[in-house]
């Protein structure tokens, strides 16, 4: 028995409607479904990500056939970073420059890979990162590191 | 110019050995590397799982090449959805409850997949879920729900 990986990323927003257009506008991400105040959901590549209020899914129960889902919503700055293949990187910085979202860090791994940082409106840590950086990519080996 | 999917889903826990002990005994994830204090990371599927704690990566910097890496910490219940096939997840159910891991809530969605929920040692709402969850499985068209 081994998971297949990753079917559902989370990140916190109070303001969901600025999540959206961020995550629409900025990095051209699928609206799959919404629940005004409580969540936004992406498609991305093969899996979702899921942004949700935490005043929201933190406290008030959601039923499905009767039974409640459970609750969790976290305060403060989470983290999520998306594959970008190399080739792809210069344009997306680029993009993220016309649109003027502040590049907070870029990282050229000793390992091999990059990666370019930036902030969500609620204040995550957003990252796109080549996969090399995990040794997923082209370039061979692993490459744990941070 | 599109994502090519999540490649970093993150968690935050203050006891990473605890963390540690979970996600490997229990969820039988592989240790991609840890920093005693800092983080433990595993590999899942075509991406990475990544476990903080919020004490050191939200107030501490890292350096890469005399850069900072973004500081990032959340607090209070994150979630994290994993990929089980269909077939597996009977097996799951048992292999949860030999390891006494109480299941918080067990869902049949209305349009299709089923899910496990249970917590972490943090308190994290950590999911099983089959992709048709969302569509993304056997079964055809999309599911968005929640």
């Amino acid at each position: 028995m081994e998971l297949a990986g990753v079917l559902e990323a989370c990140l916190y927003a109070p303001d969901l409607r600025a999540a959206e257009n961020f995550y629409v506008l900025v990095l051209k991400l699928q609206v799959l479904g919404r629940v005004e105040g409580r969540h936004v959901f992406f498609r991305c590549g093969r899996g979702v990500f899921l942004i949700f209020n935490p005043q929201h899914t933190g406290t008030i129960p959601t039923f499905v056939n009767g039974k409640p889902i459970p609750l969790h919503g976290a305060t403060g700055p989470g983290h999520v970073a998306f594959g970008v293949p190399s080739e792809a990187m210069d344009g997306w910085r680029r993009w993220l420059e016309q649109q003027t979202v502040p590049i907070e860090a870029e990282v050229h791994w000793p390992e091999g890979g990059r990666s370019l940082y930036f902030r969500d409106p609620a204040g995550n840590s957003v990252e796109l990162a080549t996969p090399e950086v995990w040794g997923l990519g082209e370039s061979s080996g692993t490459a744990p590191r941070r």
